[in-house]
């Protein structure tokens, strides 16, 4: 019987335990852990784990695998307080949002024969918490495998199947990819929506503003209500990443800015907004594939390049046309005289 | 019989059709006329409209009310061209996102006993085009109205009227307010979404960044899949106000980069997550009241603060020790030996 120890039942440990007692592999058992008592027979009670333990000790000292999914501020906290309960050649994963620092913190924490493969899956929803949990929470998102220097063959190979097992898909990327890469996919997002919402709702005129709100402004400000934990805990352990990209993502901004304030490179912006609808959409029709080895079949530039040349021709004519003629009549920059 | 003329049979003037259908008042009629003679018939034919017009003089020729629906950049043109055939005291209206250029066309282009009363629904989805039109689009959704300085009472209340047919609430705001709290609430996000997707899909790492993307990226690009000569109109018409509200983001975002890099002030950061979650939730569950006239049951700053005060004492404790611990144990700023 392989024992797999799930510590922290919120929202990812939760939907792990209920994802891994759907796929119902025989000779496999879940023992579950939270710093809330309740939480851990509730969650045995949702039959999202076999066993509930007590403490983080017993939860872990007969598992073969174990699976931190507490915030990620306590991760090491955690890491501290079970290795000396460890078994010798135990695996230990994760599922924290962030991979440097807690390669970092298992490398100086968990015993030299421990193997530790970090983890994130891409998923989750706006609520969290074990009354969220669900089996089919990971079915079809990627899920991020970090192994530690150390990690053996084995341990990489187990929690990948344990990944499958869920109905995810393992991607076995470098830690400091990791952190780069999500910081601009993830974590820049959430600093975006945060600061799009707060900037009108701090202002006097909200309740103006937020009665003409549509729903381009609700999705585009969803990220604002992510767990502020959460949030807070991501840029304090990817803090330069996120700074990074922050910077890059205002220097975007204000190319698009210089670009709109300009009448004389309108060709340019239409360009900026023909270029981000056929890309996305074409990322929505078919994410790029990630190249892995040898040359894969990625979408070219140039092909939307192509694709919108003619287009483009056209829409610039026809808008070339009916802006003549709005300036002609006054249209234009100059300001109203009344 | 009183006749409706809706110029523009795309996604709003579609919609506008079948709604009032479907409102199925006795005594009104529709027309329809688009600049695509099969768009025209295929309104008819789906019964968006009562009868097609073969051009625009004899669309509106005996419109008591004429609705211009077509992209802003068109409006003038259409002014201008329906002006001589409109009936002496005709009501026109229109649905364009930004209305102060569209005031000054209709002040320089319409017949003086022409009433012209700007009109703005606040609604929409990703498809346009007359196909993707529905009657329940402005069904529960605010709908601007901006009248001009000589349009009459009566005109008001009737376009005021029509509105309320479709569902929607029409709210009678001065144009230039409307475009300053639109920029803010619309055309902003429409930027942030668009330089969003922009910024990872230019990369050269774009095949790893979009493997790694989750539902969080998805929403917050969403509006960089608008009708590119939607987003190019508004920023031609809308100008200052929307470079107005990019420079106010750009500010915003500088000041939480600020508080990410400095991990001395993780309380100001923390608390930053934290009110936009609160804020946005009160915001989901019960919109503040536009005020009107007297002093409304707003909701104050105030209440947000002071139920955030022991909820924030009592987390900050929690990171402090958290953190501390991290801190001691090489998990902080300092970079990583290898």
């Amino acid at each position: 019987m392989a024992r797999i120890a799930i510590i922290g039942l919120g929202l990812i440990g939760g939907s792990l335990g209920l994802a891994l007692k759907q796929a119902n592999r025989p000779g496999l058992e879940t023992i579950g852990f939270d710093i809330d008592p309740d939480v851990t027979s509730r969650a045995r009670r949702l039959g999202a784990v076999d066993l509930e333990a007590g403490d983080l000790p017993s939860a872990v000292e007969n598992a073969a695998v174990v699976v931190i999914a507490t915030p990620i501020i306590h991760v090491l906290r955690v890491m501290e307080e079970m290795a000396p309960a460890l078994l010798p050649d135990a695996i230990v994963t994760d599922t924290a949002s962030t991979k440097r620092k807690v390669l970092r913190w298992a490398t100086d924490h968990l015993p030299a024969g421990v193997s530790f493969v970090g983890g994130h899956p891409i998923a989750g929803k706006e609520q969290d918490g074990l009354d969220a949990a669900e089996a089919g929470l990971f079915q079809g998102r990627p899920w991020a495998v970090t192994p530690s220097l150390g990690a053996s063959e084995q341990a990489i190979r187990t929690v990948e199947g344990l990944i499958t097992l869920t109905g995810a898909r393992p991607m076995v990327i470098d830690a400091e990819e990791h952190d780069s890469y999500l910081a601009g996919m993830s974590h820049l997002p959430l600093v975006v929506a945060t600061a799009l919402f707060a900037l009108p709702s701090q202002s006097l005129a909200w309740p103006e503003l937020a009665s003409l709100a549509g729903p381009g402004f609700r999705d585009t400000t969803r990220l604002a209500s992510t767990n502020p934990d959460l949030s807070h805990d991501i840029c304090m352990t990817n803090r330069e990443n996120v700074v990074h990209w922050v910077d890059r993502y205002i220097e975007e901004l204000r190319r698009l800015r210089t670009i709109i304030a300009d009448e004389a490179q309108r060709d340019e912006l239409y360009k900026a907004f023909v270029r981000a609808q056929v890309e996305r959409d074409a990322f929505l029709e078919k994410p790029p594939e990630r190249p892995q080895g040898e040359q894969q079949d990625v979408k070219l530039p140039g092909a939307s390049e192509l694709l919108m040349g003619d287009f483009l021709a056209r829409r610039m004519k026809d808008i070339e046309e009916s802006i003549t003629r709005v300036e002609d009549q006054g249209g234009g920059r100059r300001r109203e005289g009344r």
